[in-house]
């Protein structure tokens, strides 16, 4: 089936019905509109849907592979989900499970070689924090990164509650958080790289992007799924110097298969990273999908970031878990620490440092 | 509580669990940190999210009220989604299901008034048609245009589908139908209105705007869930002469409750009209979801417009249902007449100008 990628999808069914079903999912995600009405041949033979393949997977689910038309997306990320999910996300009987890329996409441009550039770190796991409570002023945000640079990690973001508020203007948050960080390396020999969050129209997230060139930073967090796909995917053609790590806010799990929408469509629209929720901590995401995120991730070029509830005291075993080809990110477990942040800090690049990581 | 919206949530629990974790919902939409490591005291009582209220629903699930604080979104239509969602989101227990408008969103600019003002109708129900598939040519998909206008039906939009593919390419098609449906005026003696399908990015959607504009169109079509909530803020502040119709691709209905998505949050960033699934169709959503889905729309003064498998012979029934204040939308149903399609489309515009509507 020249020119047609395979979405794939997991459908609630009788097995009496599925084949149905299967070919009514062909034609929501193509032509939707009775067969019988497209009277043009080369519609009926290269736009409309193919049902390439159903699965029984036991316990009243299918997997149905579809062949979509590569022509109908034409390059646009927006319109990859649009085409794969747009209607079908509206029928709950049906989840997005897989999706082969059509051409068009770029995928990460600095990549987990970009990242671990950034940190001057090889062979191990990398590091990162996040400054929050949102609430606080600019200097204080500040003073959270001072801290945590000196503890030494490679990456410090923002909260992905910080966007451009009142009591934290992004002009004003990130050339005070961007001198901190370099004020520290002063002290420490090395730059711990500030990760400001991106959010608003392309408009904003272009002047955003330009304040924070500017300040000398080289990687930002971006939240897909608030932002838009198609918006990721011009802000990433035009600052191709930045890397972007993408934060899975508002990715609700239960329709779009984690492993596919962190592990696999934030890749192609160009993230160098994915944040996601790690297993056992509040997410409920089990190890299972944690390691299909993380490999998916890897295998597109892009780094792995575990996160969310996560503790130092879990982190040999979460290095054990992931290996040194991720980069893990602890926030309020170092913020408790209070005064002793930056030994918090320390002790946390210090574990991730000289764990023993098998041989991949 | 001053400066604060209040944020509902239906949470699957256990009448032991509820309070504390509404309070984990409180903190995980709001500072995201272990409230005993928030030293700052204006961020406690200012920006930490509070209990509102626990109401026990049956059935292991209680409505969980937080009260955020508005300056946390700032009026950007992102942020919203993502203080309001962001995290719980990716928490299966969660389901978004209410939220009171914070400051600084215009809602829908024309409405109701300014789309019936375009069709010219007072007092009945609008009529809505849909050209498709995707894959034909800019003048196959003209000559549909043409057809429908012909009928006298009021608008005709773009499948959802159509974006800027090579064998329709935005600027070809958008001008072929718009002087299809100005040809159709000097027969018919009234103007059908074109809405093109807007897609892409902020700047995808601008020069897309300028086009429809330039061929005198003053309504248009967007997916905000696709483009981004904080895209569609932006380009309706841009453009306040379209009237916007936002189309429910990607909402998946399970974890944002469609009365509130659809219902609510389109029409706050702008929406004048909103297409969602009608109950009896291939979407399953109950009489109920659409009734709420329809009063929640107009009562923030955007026309409801249920669509998706409808057919010419349901059309009493639904006028019955939604009352005058309303579009009907008719796609397949109208394609599938073939040769017959103008007499089709001028069915349905008469079953609607000459249906008895209850007073409201």
């Amino acid at each position: 089936m020249n020119g047609r990628f395979i979405v794939t999808y997991l459908v609630r069914s009788d097995a009496g019905s599925i084949a149905a079903r299967a070919r009514a999912i062909a034609v929501e995600q193509s032509v939707e509109m009775p067969l019988d009405a497209v009277t043009d041949a080369d519609v009926q033979a290269n736009i409309v849907g193919q049902v390439d393949g159903i699965a029984d997977c036991g316990g009243g689910r299918f997997a149905v592979r579809i062949a979509l038309a590569a022509e109908t997306v034409g390059g646009d990320a927006a319109q990859l989900l649009n085409m794969a999910f747009g209607n079908s996300s509206l029928q709950s009987d049906v989840t997005l499970v897989g999706l082969e890329s059509p051409p068009g996409f770029a995928g990460p441009r600095h990549g987990i070689a970009g990242l671990r550039a950034r940190a001057g770190a090889q062979g191990r796991a990398l590091t990162c924090a996040a400054i929050k409570p949102q609430g606080l002023a600019p200097e204080r945000l500040a003073e959270l990164m001072a801290r945590f640079a000196r503890g030494g990690l490679d990456f410090v973001k923002d909260d992905h509650g910080l966007a451009d508020q009142a009591y934290s203007p992004f002009a004003a948050r990130v050339p005070a958080c961007a001198a901190a960080a370099r004020q520290a390396t002063t002290e420490t020999g090395r730059l711990t790289r500030y990760v400001p969050s991106l959010s608003g129209s392309l408009d904003r997230l272009r002047s955003q992007g330009r304040i924070a060139r500017a300040e000398g930073l080289d990687t930002v967090m971006v939240a897909p799924m608030l932002a838009g796909f198609a918006t990721i995917q011009a802000f990433a053609r035009e600052f191709p110097d930045l890397a972007l790590i993408a934060h899975p806010s508002l990715g609700g799990a239960a329709r779009i298969a984690p492993e596919l929408l962190v592990g696999q469509l934030f890749p192609l629209i160009g993230a160098d990273a994915v944040i996601f929720p790690n297993y056992g901590g509040r997410f409920g995401y089990s190890e299972t999908t944690c390691r299909r995120i993380a490999e998916g991730a890897r295998g597109a070029g892009t780094l792995p970031v575990p996160a969310g509830g996560m503790t130092l005291a879990r982190v040999p075993e979460l290095l054990d878990f992931y290996g040194a080809e991720t980069m893990l990110l602890i926030g309020g477990n170092l913020l408790q620490a209070g005064d002793r942040l930056t030994e918090q800090a320390a002790s946390f690049a210090k574990c991730v440092a000289t764990h023993t990581y098998e041989a991949p």
